[in-house]
């Protein structure tokens, strides 16, 4: 019973290959001609190396200690945290999807997020100083002037430098429009953007640390013309070592203490007239930070995702060597289980039917979800580099589609699943030293930050299914279609073609029953929050829609494999997705379908 | 936002005066005649007083703090423990539902129920302390010889001296067949029944500690002559101070670090050739520990249902406090929620239709629990105090059916419902001084001891349902159709009435397939985990038709108040729960019925 990562790198090779059959993808795209299937798996191992022998080791120290303010007040993270970062950026891992033009390798974001997924599973607190690199980047690179481009793009890019993202304040969580951190321009304005930025902000990660020399802090801030609201939001550049080598006039002044992420610091800071630089147009910077904020989302996903692989494995271990109590199961069973028969009055806890159906839920659910997140980076991937622009649309399309369901999703059984295997180990997984309650506490966090889950369902509802009919959900709908009638070439596949073609017709009656709804403007001045009373269930009904596509698509990939012991777990793992897992999408169907009844008012006790 | 307790009075004296008549209930047993609902509502506000105003302030200094083992070994639990429990025996606390005969109050468990969930709700790890008191007091009263029962029973009554239960052992969780803690009789074992134990146990709450003089372990343990397994498991009573006032030689090796309830000490205890008595029968150890585990397991509940309360009321005030953007809701919901008007750019987050659900479904989940744990508690009052022996009779089969369910549902929502109510504080739920996260880390073990919620399906499923052909259901629904039938007979209440009627119908119709699945012995050689592989699912079906019947009885009931705006709040609690909660049985019993589906067998990675 100890802690350990064996990276799942065959299944991330199923799923990038076999799956995705992503490697085809990239012979279309220039920049990535040379890139094969070996290359990539090479990349995966070799992150899988650094994660196990690196990060693994600093993830329960890093959080017993977590991070400290020294005398001057300057954040220094766990021990262990500065040397592990400095031979991450000596491996060039930081650069992994940037531009070879700013010294990056211009590698797939897919190929990215695998090594995350690996980087998080062994320690999302140290993970999430670099995680924010490649959006820093995005943002700086699309939205800077090239003075600030010039200054600080190749220093993010090699990791010398790290990035912070500066939104929250205490009034101003969801509701960024409520922020009040103010921008005023300096004398040279006009010419290079120059501001001083004064406020107070919280929750920022990585705000400060003794990772690396410099932090560039991208802060939403207001100029003095600023409209009310949203549209009155301004990005500003602001680091904290000035080009003329002095220290910015800004500081941390709290350290947030948490359930968990110890690691991973989490600063109030001050910004006290600080230098910086407008990044974008005046009253634009909600629109530049999205694109960070898009990246970002996506990472986060990959934390659910991580710790749920993690659990799921570690549980599954225990599972083999606890013993307890003689199984009553059935004769195929003990035989798959147990061929060298019974020695000891107990079985392995892996036997009892309440185990199995813990573990194969939290298998068949990181494995699909292992297929929608790449899926997603594949979009974007697609979405930025496919030589053919209509295609590079649609897959923009379908990117943003993904991304909220990714977030949500993920880092919802993120929780709900590391919760499931800690279960597994009984009372010793309630125990601090075997490891898996650090992961419950990381994993909380995930539904939290970069947008609630609450919003994400939202954001995909409103923004991204109704606001142009339904269109983009076509698209999607039309891919898993497609999926479906390749499953119904081969007899063995039919029920998860038949599952498939179900749960999309459900999502296309739902979707258009929600569309007749919210049509009107009769019907929305009477009844403004029906799509809002059901949009949750909305996310979880389109999630299980992707749930039967990833079951059937992975089902399908399994047949093109010999006819390993392998293959054949994978073929029972997604068959007990259909058959278990899938018939949840009733109840969130019925609901949207519910859409009518009343949600009623909240009151306070008198 | 500061986390605070407002002991919901109101609810719990409207669930025992009107939902479940308890007071008529007393009029007919002799021990209760004198008790009326104005006493006992004296007691509960002062159970409410002390919660809040003793245990509350010591809650999370006592997270923060944890217990400590001083340089001999001995056990010390956080600052104000001590003195606070010095003030809880003072105020006669303990001895609540004991009998009078060894100086207990005599009052109905019921009652003890209400004033253990304040105490819960404010601060379970020291709750842990007394807990045991009362099965431990049922134990040595229905099993220990005379002369053990003179010399602690009164002493156990008055809360001098405390209690443990020390039953696991690393190798022997949930198997206690397992177990090899030694017992060998001591030269006057035929005369007194006095036993030398030895062993190792771990995971023992309480098991040392500062708050008490005394602390009579209750030992699982294997005498010379033992069968194996379950069937050779005696049990001791061992105490830690000796009748001459000598220690025992018995020690604490080890504090386990938690996830949460760090306040209370989860011992590894050594007993090296300790002097015991034997309770009970040589062998028969384990039916007179389940009279201790039952009671216990009520009491896992209620820590559930307290950390749901808890966690509900404390998001519901921040909902109310936290202004976030402008909400967009029916007019009838503005009226209601905001009767003063817009004043601000932003509404209160309580407004928002994904909050709303967040807080209703906690709210109706606390009330709709409160009334079956409630239940549970009657029906042990009714099984033990009532003068006809057929109702006795009756009472006990309805709360041996109601504990696995109070046990397994209620813990579980009180995991994840107070992760709801985390994430309606945003960023702020992952605060350590927020409050909240502590009590999501401190609900996680309720899951787990006392008997996983898996095995409590397996024990509802097995034990409580298919056991006797489903006559003990019977009873129940019974019952449940009663209320149905009194809920036909108000219009305002059919759709209560319907929804009532249609679950009891459902798990009739599930437990039928699954009696006729498992009645033939050649079924059950095929497929001896039918009934295993649906265990949860049931567990989780016979949850919901629970949840119909605490709606309807309270809808019901609540119609029989003032027609108050508290009243028609209570209603539409109820009516969310029947609109929004109760369409989840669907998935469960559709999982029930497709019993013949494959569960995989599990493999190790290679």
């Amino acid at each position: 019973m100890s802690w350990d990562y064996r990276a799942p790198l065959r299944d991330m090779r199923f799923v990038i290959e076999q799956v995705l059959q992503a490697p085809r993808g990239w012979q279309a795209c220039p920049e990535w001609q040379e890139l094969d299937a070996e290359t990539a798996g090479a990349i995966l191992q070799e992150g899988a190396r650094f994660a196990r022998e690196v990060l693994l080791p600093l993830n329960a120290s890093g959080d017993a200690q977590g991070c400290t303010r020294g005398p001057s007040g300057a954040v220094r993270t766990p021990e262990g945290f500065p040397a592990a970062y400095r031979a991450f950026v000596e491996g060039g891992w930081p650069a992994l999807p940037c531009a070879p033009e700013w010294g990056g390798q211009g590698l797939p974001l897919l190929l990215d997020a695998a090594v995350r997924e690996m980087l998080i599973a062994c320690n999302q607190a140290w993970e999430m100083y670099p995680d924010l690199l490649h959006g820093a980047y995005e943002t700086i690179k699309g939205h800077a002037r090239p003075a600030q481009q010039d200054w600080c793009l190749a220093k993010l890019v090699s990791g010398e430098w790290l990035a912070a993202m500066a939104l929250t304040e205490p009034q101003a969580g969801s509701d960024l429009g409520l922020l009040s951190t103010r921008a005023v321009p300096d004398a040279s304005f006009e010419a290079d953007g120059a501001l001083r930025v004064t406020g107070d902000k919280i929750f920022i990660s990585g705000g400060d640390h003794d990772l690396s020399d410099n932090i560039i802090h991208l802060v939403l801030c207001r100029l003095p013309d600023a409209p009310p609201g949203t549209r009155g939001i301004s990005l500003a550049l602001v680091p904290k070592v000035l080009p003329d080598g002095q220290l910015n006039t800004m500081s941390c002044t709290g350290l947030e203490h948490k359930m968990g992420i110890h690691g991973s610091a989490t600063c109030a800071m001050r910004y006290e007239g600080a230098h910086g630089w407008l990044v974008g147009a005046p009253h634009k910077g909600l629109g530049a930070m999205f694109l960070m904020m898009n990246s970002a989302r996506l990472h986060v996903g990959l934390q659910g995702l991580a710790h749920l692989e993690m659990a799921g494995q570690n549980a599954l271990r225990y599972a083999f060597e606890r013993l307890q109590m003689r199984a009553a199961v059935r004769p195929e069973i003990r035989a798959a289980m147990r061929p060298e028969g019974a020695k000891s009055a107990a079985d392995p806890i892996a036997l009892h039917p309440a185990m199995r159906h813990a573990l194969l839920k939290v298998q068949a659910l990181t494995e699909a979800q292992r297929v929608i997140a790449y899926r997603a980076a594949q979009c974007i991937d697609e979405g930025h580099h496919h030589p053919d622009a209509a295609l590079r649309e649609r897959a923009l399309k379908l990117a943003a589609l993904l991304t909220p369901v990714v977030k949500a999703a993920l880092t919802h059984n993120g929780f709900h699943g590391t919760s499931d295997a800690l279960q597994v180990f009984g009372g010793y997984g309630f125990v601090v030293e075997t490891g898996v309650e650090q992961s419950l506490r990381d994993a909380r966090i995930a539904m939290i930050y970069e947008g609630t889950n609450e919003i994400q369902a939202i954001d995909l509802l409103q923004r991204k299914v109704l606001v142009d009919g339904g269109l983009a959900l076509g698209l999607l709908l039309d891919d898993l279609e497609a999926e479906a009638q390749c499953c119904e070439a081969a007899p063995a596949l039919a029920p998860f073609a038949q599952a498939l073609r179900a749960h999309c017709q459900h999502t296309r009656a739902a979707t258009a029953a929600l569309m007749e709804r919210t049509s009107t403007s009769t019907s929305t001045a009477a009844d403004p929050e029906a799509a809002l009373r059901v949009a949750d269930d909305y996310l979880w009904g389109l999630t299980h829609t992707l749930y039967a596509w990833a079951f059937a698509a992975s089902a399908r990939a399994a047949t093109q494999e010999p006819d390993t012991p392998w293959a054949q777990a994978k073929t029972e793992r997604m068959r007990y997705g259909v058959d278990w897992l899938l018939p949840m999408a009733q109840v969130h169907w019925h609901r949207v379908h519910a859409v009518a009844l009343p949600l009623p008012a909240l009151a306070l006790p008198e």
